[in-house]
């Protein structure tokens, strides 16, 4: 019997299992347009209030990537394994960690969608270098891919189709905080990518859409579990989002740090969390350590600095072209003597997107050089009237409401107070193949 | 702060309660376009897993009648007393109820859709008659209580067009069987047609769209509470509807059986019924016994006959001319001796349907002559090869799907078994203004 669209929701509504025949004609159904709108918002809604089990987010993700084409990235040559990240406040680990990779001997296609967030997505932090441009032909990705052994570039229209429509919808229904459907909305891009291995980063705190460890566990969890349902070599690392990645949070300040990292300077949990994600991704494709280059040594040594630029020219960008600076750079001062207790990373997150650094709909631009700069680490003492951290923008009417969410983004501990000193970067590790 | 579309979904979606600001948001939005399809149609979806308490249904119902306009319908005379039943196999009972409570000295305003279902709505079976409509004016209506006291007529479409809109919408999206939007639904087309009372008939059994008894008392609560809130006087009956009402189903064969009730005969359940229903709306206006008539005299006398014939005229119908016949008319034989332990509803709604009574989609036409006729009453012995029911079609290749349908239609025991009888009526009186 071919389902129709009314016995599909119902079935979900009522708390039942969608069967694989349901999955398939209703993807393909709402791809094709024969399934309204409004019949998936009710879908969607459904599975966020009653859930899919582990084989019907598979087939789902399945009839995700079934709604488009799969890039073939393969040339035969070094192995393609790839990263995704859930997102955070300066979250510039691609950056680094695809050119430490590929000069590691793996190859990386790094396939984006433009995201919404606090800041851009890597697109977004990409293209804050002149002449940058995301958009390249599988042929280019193909040929770039052999050549310097990283792409960073912007996903194919043709890629996971049913996805975007999906994605596009979820936004205006209140659907997009749905676990089975998250996981599958990143999953079918991945799988459709072709990567031979892919590494998880599912970000938990005040700064990511996980706002629970048990909840990144969960997330996590269903990613791995379509990942083996389709055969692809998968890691997770679940790891912190209290506090902002490194100090520079905005897309020109985070080209800066990524530089600063792959020139072996930096900060230290931009280092930490690229090199253990590049141990990861690596011993997924059988290139790490014994056996294969130590990324912690390749990183300090600045051997993944030409990759880079590489990677970059590669794409009409200019390696050595200054980046786009903000017309206001002003301080946010210390009230009182101290010590820095911590980062918050959601009030600096918001912050910096007021100031211009991200998006709040898909069609807005964002400022390459608004953002913030973070200028104390946690645990070191401050004295009144210090400067704390600059705002960058080139909105200055934006500077009060973005102070006034900054409130809670430092804290600041009697002098002497104990600190805990930064929050442990990793959390769990699911699925992974390196040593502890 | 105005409300968008998203929050209202989630605020729902988690559980919360929607304030009476988003409900009025929301429901102008949908009415006016700036709240989209597939928008409410998460909404429901939401409102259908998560619920609306009495407060929240009753500002819905509100901000659906404050969609469109209200009528008025008083003109200075007779209480204005409507009924609404939640459907089933055989309900033809606003047909005899309407004049005999217009005998009895109230007009009644039956507003009515086109309903989907096993046999027509009310329309359907007075469009049975040749000549009657069912759109009339305003000014029509008016005129029409003042002289006749009786109008069952179809809903102008300017009573709650959110609703209309809504309910499109819910069928496509498995939205239907939520309480709180079945009750909303319901009472803001009666209360914006603007009766003095209401008195509810929410069935219950394998014919009614409510399978339990706690789901009808749920539903009529529901109802109730609206009513309440928006100072309506109402009563609800739970009754059966797990065997027909009467003998015939079907849209003509209704229309006949009606008349003999009006005439003072007719089956017992259906006297009983209509009795009962117009004791209740009576005594919402105050114009039952003791002081007023009592409609089981005024019934069996005959003298709410004349008020159907002038009903029926003023809306253009004859009230002499013959009823539609159907060109095949087939029995179905007893295949052995027995008792008739009882007729099931569901598979003599279905057959009738089959048989053309019935539509699938709003856009099919009913046919008027067919139907079903029950000839055996419960209790009553059987012999085999003895006609049990008469099918009556004019489409004589759906007669062995009817039947096949029909195969649990008439429950057989054998000769001599006990049988219980017609199960009881009325399993329930709520908000009841009569003596029980």
């Amino acid at each position: 019997m071919t389902p129709n669209a009314v016995d599909v929701i119902k079935a979900k509504r009522d708390g039942g299992r969608l069967t694989d025949e349901q999955i398939d004609w209703v993807v393909a159904g709402y791809t094709a347009g024969a399934v309204a709108e409004e019949q998936m918002a009710a879908l969607a809604m459904a599975i966020l209030l009653r859930g899919m089990d582990a084989a019907e987010t598979a087939r789902w993700t399945q009839a995700m990537i079934d709604s488009g084409d799969r890039l073939v990235l393969s040339t035969g040559g070094r192995p393609l394994v790839d990263k995704h990240s859930t997102g955070g406040v300066g979250d510039k680990i691609t950056l680094p960690l695809a050119p430490l990779v590929a000069a590691c001997g793996a190859a990386v296609p790094q396939l984006s969608g433009r995201g919404l967030g606090h800041t851009g997505g890597t697109l977004d932090k990409l293209e804050a270098i002149p002449g940058w441009r995301a958009e390249l032909t599988d042929e280019q990705i193909r040929a770039q891919l052999a050549e310097v052994g990283a792409v960073v570039c912007a996903t194919t229209p043709r890629l996971a189709p049913a996805d975007r429509k999906l994605y596009a919808l979820r936004d205006v229904t209140a659907t997009v905080e749905s676990l089975p459907l998250i996981a599958s909305s990143i999953m079918s891009k991945k799988i459709a990518e072709g990567a031979d291995a892919l590494v998880l980063d599912v970000k938990v705190g005040s700064g990511a859409f996980m706002k629970t460890p048990e909840q990144a566990r969960e997330l996590a969890t269903a990613m791995l579990d379509i990942a083996a349902a389709h055969g692809l070599r998968c890691a997770a690392l679940i790891t912190d989002m209290s506090v902002p990645l490194g100090r520079a949070v905005g897309n020109a300040l985070e080209v800066a740090e990524a530089v600063e990292v792959l020139r072996g300077g930096g900060p230290p949990d931009v280092v930490e969390l690229t090199v253990r994600l590049a141990r990861e991704m690596l011993a997924l494709v059988g290139l790490g350590p014994p056996h294969g280059p130590d990324p912690a040594e390749v990183l300090a040594s600045g051997a993944a600095e030409p990759v880079w630029r590489a990677m970059i020219a590669a794409q009409g960008g200019d390696p050595d072209a200054a980046l786009p600076e903000a017309r206001t750079v002003e301080p946010l001062l210390a009230e009182r003597d101290g010590v820095l207790a911590g980062w918050d990373a959601y009030p600096v997150g918001v912050a910096a997107w007021l100031l211009g650094a991200g998006r709040a709909r898909k069609e807005d631009a964002v400022d390459a050089a608004a953002g913030i700069r973070l200028l104390v680490g946690i645990g070191e003492p401050v004295v009144a009237g210090q400067p704390l951290l600059e705002l960058h923008t080139d909105r200055p009417h934006s500077l009060p409401a973005a102070r006034a969410a900054l409130a809670g983004g430092p804290r600041l501990a009697p002098e002497g107070a104990p600190t805990p000193g930064r929050p442990p970067l990793v959390l769990a590790a699911l699925g992974s193949a390196t040593q502890p």
